[in-house]
């Protein structure tokens, strides 16, 4: 029997419709296809973002199950694995088994427990990855695929998407996204870090001389990458901590990664984090940030700054 | 008394004329000064170097404290204090102190240490810190200077040199040397791991395509950066600590530069390392060092790559 989806226009469900996961509803939806979500027990503005989004609550995630062709999991890294073991116990036996294609900023190991978890319940499973913002224009987001059944998820490329398949089987996609999102973060965590070493230390003012005297190209990239970092630091700590886990699963150091994850902790750990991407006011500069951090560090370690 | 140097043409010590140190020293003997260092027990290729640059050998640190009216120390981070020391022993008691500038890369906390023992034997002391690479064209290398004896360090200003004074006491020079490091090795460490993560994961060619897609402007630095790192890497082990130490010092988290120090000793453990900065043949690719990496990993660690 060919368990592929037979439907031209696949039902997508979204787990869950976040700053992300609405945003991909959003393309699928203008671009004709039925999408939907179950928000039992989910935020106001989880609800919100998704009735803007034309994204359909269906209930609990047995209705979601029962009514998917195929649901995306795009989540917080931390929640990947209990919200997979929630769609597996919810999985019916049907004909054209549901296709789970985990979209999360995990790594590869992780993917291979939540492709057991899945196949073991009789659904089938695909590796996904996301390299770019939230596609609210075209071009600049990518998913990545890779394992046995990306054929299916990559006929969203026929509403909307980008959809790359890639050689291997699952956790390919995302060791892809692991060592992208490791320059990216990576560097966000680590000019955050020095920053704020250096409002602690007393030298921000000639390191900020110094910068723009023979690292210009680097102070623009932090005056671009550090302002919308903040509301999304809580999530970054999880995928820190995934390509941590990633690199030392081939026998690299996992520090560098935990300690980006540490930073992505202490910003978290202040009122910095708590802007939602939607805030009107205009975001915290990379200095604002630095010195939050420098003296809420300073109040909670009771260390000398200098 | 004025333990300021009285001389209108102060003779400068170097230790050590190592990469940096002899392209200090040739700058100083090439605006007139006299320049000179102690080379009992060194190596051929420090010989070599000191006396292409014009840098005299007196022998013994002895002779060198004896006739330098101020020493600069250039070293490997992990020499500085035991250098500081042997110096400290050597000085002899004299009108005009020995004036002993600190221009290594390391924490605050070893500056004030090393401070402490050159004032205890009776020297005076700076700290400084190098920004650039070894001064062999004007305008690309700066010397940074706090602490109380920073005048005569300045005074080097008139023999080829661009040395800066910044406010506050030994240790500020320092600790905008550890910022301003944790952007540039820090950042050559986590792209030299993240590709070699690539590699040992089979996803370099989807990585290189992505990079080129949307991180033009990182896959150039990264082009620029690591081909000439590999002979400094062992060097920057003892850095990347050093860095560590001063942001654990203000209570931030060591594990980003301990992770970067982590991969510069990996770096070390290959032949990749061997390089002196005067090899003629081509530099590595950074694709070329993340595969050496790659099977180096793989054979020590008995991994799967994959």
């Amino acid at each position: 029997m060919n368990q592929s989806i037979r439907n031209d226009r696949p039902t997508v469900g979204i787990v869950s419709p976040g700053d992300m996961g609405h945003a991909v509803g959003r393309v699928l939806r203008e671009h004709g296809l039925r999408v939907i979500t179950a928000l039992d027990g989910r935020s106001e503005r989880t609800r919100t973002l998704a009735a803007q989004a034309g994204i359909e609550d269906v209930g609990g995630f047995g209705e979601l199950a029962a009514t998917a062709d195929m649901v995306l999991s795009i989540l917080v890294p931390a929640e990947a694995v209990a919200v997979a073991e929630q769609m597996a116990h919810a999985l019916p036996v049907r004909p054209a088994p549901l296709l789970f294609v985990d979209c999360n900023a995990i790594a590869p190991a992780t993917v291979r427990r939540i492709e057991g978890i899945i196949t073991a319940a009789g659904g089938r499973f695909a590796d996904g990855s996301i390299i770019g913002p939230p596609p609210r224009k075209p071009g600049a987001t990518r998913f990545y695929a890779s394992g046995e059944h990306t054929a299916d998820f990559a006929r969203l490329n026929q509403f909307g998407l980008h959809v790359l398949v890639i050689d291997g089987p699952a956790g390919q996609a995302s060791a892809l996204k692991m060592c992208y999102a490791a320059v990216t973060k990576g560097f966000t965590a680590l000019c955050t870090e020095l920053l704020t070493a250096a409002e602690a230390l007393g030298v921000a003012g000639p390191l900020a001389d110094e910068f723009r005297l023979s690292q210009a190209a680097t102070l623009e990239q932090i005056n671009r990458a550090l302002p919308g970092m903040p509301p999304k630091a809580r999530r970054w700590v999880g995928e820190m901590e995934e390509i941590a886990q990633t690199f030392a699963a081939v026998g690299l150091t996992p520090q560098m990664l935990a300690g980006a994850a540490d930073v992505y902790r202490l910003v978290g750990e202040t009122t910095l984090a708590d802007r939602t991407p939607e805030e009107p006011s205009p975001p915290p500069t990379a200095q604002e940030i630095a010195q939050t951090l420098a003296h809420h560090v300073y109040a909670t370690h009771k260390k000398e700054p200098s």
